[in-house]
Order: structure tokens, then sequence, then C-alpha cells
């Protein structure tokens, strides 16, 4: 059996970025950028004033004071008329043009209308000097210089750039699309109430959330039965995404169809199983629709915490890198020390349901498994906001004694 | 001035949770929960088999060996036909009820069927114990439990369990719905080419985006321009959502219309400007609709870096308030080390473009501050994952010292 590390090489060895496509600026968020983008303009496109204030020439205004006449009153959105010469001045609002000859902006607060003349300006700035409240043109960005690489994730600030630059769409790596179904005869809809033997289908609306919380966009193709035709066609359908996401129908059961199903499909079987706790039965097969498009189909166990394990473990790397993200800084692991003796049993790594806290910088994070019932437990699973990692063998370990944990989010 | 931290004590004073509405599952990822929620059944609902393999008497099983008859095959979904008797087994698949009599499940691996008859089990399990791969009924959640609290942030594993109990709709907080208008006249959209004097709106989009990236839901009201109509019908058609977010036109140039607009629009003024920088600018007011509805009304300074700081300083708690989150912990606030020599002056704090980076854990976060051409500089902003903090004064930095940082994501 192969254990969780190579694994998710495999999966991370048949995934690849999507090709990039055009998006619109208001839908990128979130996604990676795939052109390097460079300004069309300078920024700012002019010498500018970064207050609202009088635009002057400093030589006019020996310690800082002095009074001028006023020219004219220079608005955002406007262009000087008329040149500051000797003893002459402008209003200027912030980010308007700078006129000719003004070398400094005084703010607003430091200047009052001369007595009776609302054209005559006083101005008392002790520390005035010259270029002061101007920001040049081009100091923040030189036109055809590039100011976003290839591969940046656009978050609101990449967003606010590219429209300055005039970008209202881009070249980005489009969002994966993912499809969640759950296979077997004893689900009903979360709507229903379960008959005898029966259990509600929770698998599909958790995986589907999980994906979308990548940023994936995600579908709910519902529940396949246990015989082939309905689960061939659902799973047909499954595969026109980037990701298909099967629960139930992997272990080893007489009714566990799907890997052969799949196989019918043209899938091919990547692995079955792995040494890990919960989420043994993990299946992992790749669709080769064109050498540019393909489906990764992950087979997860029905038990819905083994489920969201190998989704954790190995779904959302291969959704990282899909949208051109590192894979390898999904996963936030960290080390803790144990809240109270904890006993572990077993041969395969452990995933265990714990929640994580740091009360105090210098104590650093503590970790405090939590009370979990097995794979089928999503109740212990809310409660956590980590996995305790506790490798192979039979071990017991001290409170206090460091271990490391995922972080769940 | 207000300080800092004396205007986002007003903004969360004037802000409240929204009321809880009932919300279909696949909805209501990242909201709060609304409501206390039970178990409306035991889980799991019957004893049921944790692998696949044969429900056995241990009794009948001295040292793990023996041969037994086979009754039946229990697929999951299935309700067992008949009792385990004295030498007999059934077959069964994870997750289906364990049938009476039967109190253990041996797995798959470990049995083979008698030469010659199929109907005969060979069973070799030497760490045979009762009770082994069942998990016993109401284990995880018992008929009638509080499962899930009021207050509860709902992510994937919440979901799941809400799926698990029967709640293809819920009580949750609905996510907030956010306005963000642009003012000036001399902005063009980001499809434009800005004429002399113009710039293109780079903070719709951006503060759209950031909306969100919170979870809330976000519309671009595009730019009104520097006259009372047009201002007033933009304004009038933001207050309908709970967040307006105005970015221009809150400064004191003769243009500024924002504040006597919006107090003809009957909103109430709670703070102009505050002593940060960037960011000096912000205007604060609240519209009252009824006793149960207000919108929020933020005035964000025009240069877009201040618009982005305002924002993530006001705004974001403001947001996390009417999502029922606690607003105290939006922040992530760390203390790092200068990786520079660096000079602060200036009588505001300041909150400047930076980099953290962790390179090992025991030296802890450095920090980096960014080359940075002041409020309008967006590329610097984009470069940076922080801001760094440096208090009111004029003060020189030496490499290594310790500085707070805000980090962005």
């Amino acid at each position: 059996m192969l254990t969780v590390e190579e694994a998710l090489e495999r999966v991370l060895a048949n995934s690849s970025a999507k090709m990039a496509a055009r998006i619109p600026l208001c839908d990128a968020l979130g996604l990676v950028l795939g052109e390097d983008v460079s300004a069309d303009l300078d920024s700012p496109p002019y010498d500018k004033s970064m207050v609202d204030g009088y635009a002057v020439r400093s030589a006019d205004l020996p310690g800082g004071s002095g009074e001028l006449a006023l020219l004219e009153e220079i608005m955002a959105g406007m262009t000087p008329s008329r040149p500051v010469e000797a003893e002459t001045c402008s209003r200027i609002m912030t980010g308007a043009p700078i006129p000719r000859g003004a070398d400094a902006v005084v703010m607003q607060e430091m200047t009052a209308s001369a007595a009776g003349d609302p054209n005559r300006i006083r101005i008392r700035d002790e520390r005035l000097r010259a270029g002061q409240n101007i920001v040049r043109q081009g100091v923040a960005m030189r036109r055809g210089e590039v100011v976003l690489r290839a591969g940046r994730i656009i978050r609101p600030a990449e967003i606010g750039l590219l429209a300055e630059v005039g970008r209202p769409e881009i070249s980005a790596i489009p969002a994966a699309r993912v499809a969640a179904l759950s296979t077997g005869n004893e689900l009903v809809s979360p709507a229903d109430h379960p008959a005898a033997g029966q259990i509600r289908n929770s698998n599909g609306p958790m995986l589907v959330a999980a994906a979308r919380q990548t940023g994936a966009t995600a579908v709910d193709l519902g529940v396949a039965r246990d015989e082939r035709e309905s689960l061939q066609a659902k799973l047909a359908e499954g595969l026109q995404n980037d990701v298909l996401v099967v629960s139930g129908g992997v272990s080893t059961g007489i009714l566990d169809l799907a890997p052969a199903t799949l196989a019918e499909l043209g899938v091919r079987e990547v692995f079955h199983k792995i040494r890990m706790k919960p989420g043994k039965p993990l299946w992992f097969g790749v669709k080769e629709h064109t050498a540019e498009r393909r489906t990764l189909v992950f087979g997860l166990p029905g038990n819905p915490v083994s489920s969201f394990v190998c989704f954790e473990l190995f779904v959302k790397p291969a959704l990282a890198k899909l949208a051109g993200r590192d894979p390898k800084i999904v996963h936030d692991l960290i080390t803790a020390r144990l809240t109270s003796d904890f006993s572990h049993r077993g041969d395969r790594p452990t995933y265990h349901p714990a929640v994580v806290e740091c009360l105090n910088q210098t104590a650093g994070p503590s970790v405090r498994p939590l009370r979990w019932a097995g794979s089928a437990d999503l109740r212990g699973l809310a409660d956590a906001n980590a996995l305790a990692i506790f490798p192979a063998g039979d071990f017991s370990y001290r409170a206090g004694e460091p271990v490391q944990a995922l972080l769940l989010n």
C-alpha cells in the first residue's frame, strides 16, 4: 500500500494547471494571473496634488509665508488653464494635475483669503519645501513596465491595479470544475427521513462545500445506486468536469462497483488503497479526454470523515495545482503540544480530529485530540479545527509531548 | 481627530448582526448558524459494520479461528433478515446494520470460503475480540442532543453534519450586501483610455473584490460625478444595501459633496477624519431605515491605497459583525523584525505596505517595508502581503527591531 506521501506525489504528477482563458476582471478574484501585465500609462499619469490646497512657487514664499494672487481653481478631472507665475497661485484639489510653474502645494488648512479679497490668498506654512504634496508622474509605475507577473494570485489589490492599467478583462487560470457523486443503496437525501438501514447523504453537500471553499465551482450530482446503469450514467456526467469526486463504492464489497465502472468509461486507475486512517480505501484514476483535457477521479471512502480527510489530503492539493497555485503550501502543518496523555494504536498513520489553540505566543500552540467515534463521526469532525497526526505504531503520548497537526479552515 | 481604535469602536458600536433567515444548506458555506441544531436520530442510527467482512459471534471462534455456515449477505441499505446463531455468520458490507446475535465483524481479508462450499466460511483472526469493527448506535450523537450551537461558523464539516441530521435548510445569518460607489469627475472606466487629467476607476472593482473576499455579496455602482443630482441618485441606490462604501468626495475640497448629500438622504454622521496615514479623510455615518434595518456608510478617501487601508481596518470588522462573526479576530496582527533600517516621520500612525516572511520557526517572521510612492501607489500595495504599522512621531528604526504588522490575504 502507498504511503500518504507517495499517493500525493502520484496525484500531483497527474495534475497540471488548467489553460488560461480570458476572464472579466470582476470575476477574477482568487484566480491566478495567466500573463505578464504591463502598465499602459505612467502612474500617476501627471504630476498631481496629494492634498486639497494651493499650488505655489516655493520661491515666492520665503519662510513659508506670503500673499499670492489666485489664478483659478483646478478640480480633479480638469487640466490647468494657466501657468503659476511669480506671486500667483491656483487652488487645487486632491488628485488634480499640478499647473506648470508650481513646485509645491500648500494644504488648505494653512491658508486664508486676504481680508476683503477672495482672490488674494494668505499662506503660512513654516515647513514649506519645494516638491511638497506633489506626487511625480510615473513614480509608482512607468508606461511599458511589467507590474504583475503571470502566476500572481489575484487579490483585491491586484484587481485595483489591473483596473488602473486598463484591464477590464485579463488572462487567468479559470476555477476548476468539480462534480461530487455519492454512491450507496443506503443513502437518502438530507430532506428525507431514513428508513431502517438507511442514512442521509452527507458526503455530497460536504464535498461540494469543501470544493467551493478552495475557489472551485462544484456541482452535487446526488446519489447513484449500486447498480451498473445508474452508476455509469452519473459517472459519465461527472467526467465532464475537471475533477470527479465519488464517495462510497471503493471498498472491496460485492457492490463496490465504482472502480470497474470507471474502467469501462476509460478511466485509468493510478492507485487504490493507501496506508492511512481514516481513508484506506482511497481510489485515484485519470480519464484522458484529449492531450490537453483530462478528468481526475477520486474514489473516496463512503464514511464521511474518511471522505473529508481524503479530500483535505489529496483533492485539495490537486485543485490547487489545477488552479495554478503551489500545492505544497495548501496544508498548514504545525507542531503543537498535547494537552493530555493520549494513546494511539494501529498500523497506519492516523489523522485524528483535534482542537488546536494558541493561548499565548511563548507557550506556543496546544493540541487536544477530540473524543471521536471513528470515520462516520461527523460531529467529532465538526468540533475540530485541526487533524492531529499520529504515526503508525502503538504509542502512549504524555501531556506536553509535541505532535504534528494539520490546521483545518 | 479620533484615533484608529476610537474610530473602530464607533463603527462597531453602530454595527450589529443581521437577522437570521432560512437558508438552503447548499448556500450556507461560510455563514454563521442562527439556531441550535439537535440530532433528529441517533448516529449511527443502528449498530453498524465499519468494514466489509463477516458478522460473527466471537464465542464461536476460540483463538479467532473456526468455520461457520453463511446465512446471508447484508448490503448497506438492507436490514438483516436472520439472526446470527451458533456456528453461523452473515456476510456484511461497510455501513450495513449488524444482525441480531452477532457481536463482532471479521474483515474480509481474514476469511476464505471452505474448499468446495461457498456457504461455509473459514475464519482466522488472532486478534478477534467481541465488539470489533462495530460502531454502536448513537455513539457519535443521540437523538435530541444539541450537536451545533447558534454562532457556529458553517464549514464543510458542519454542512455534512447538518445534512446528516436532516437539515436541507437552516437558520443562518445571511451574507451582508455591500454597494461600492466611486465619485470624482476625473474617473473613467477601466475599459477607457484616460484623457488629460483623468484616471481610471480602480477603487470600485477593488472594493467590490475586498467585500466579496469577506463573504459578503457586493455590487459595483460605478462612478458618480461630483454633482448633487448624479451623486444623490447613486447614493440613494447604495443605501438599499447593508453597507455603502463611497470612495472619494470626502476631503475638504469644493467638490467633496458626499457628506452633505448623504446628510440630505438622512444619513447621520458618526465621525469624519481620523488620525492615521493613509486614510485621514475617512467619513462614517449611519442611515436608520427602521428600528431593525440600517445602512452603514463609509466615505473612503479617493486614493486607492487609502481606500484599501480604510476598508481593511474599518469596513472588514463591520462586515464581520454584520455576519455574526467576532470582529476582534478579523485582523491577523503579528510582531516581526525589520529586515533593514527604516525611517518614519509624521504625526499620524502609518500603515506601510510590506512583505512579511517566515523563513524558519526559530528566527520568527521578518518584515520588509516596500518602496511605496504614497496613497495612490497601488503597485506597492499589490506587492505587499502585510501593512507594517509605525506609530506617530519621527523614528529611525534599526534592522532587527520588532514592529507590528497586519497580515493581508
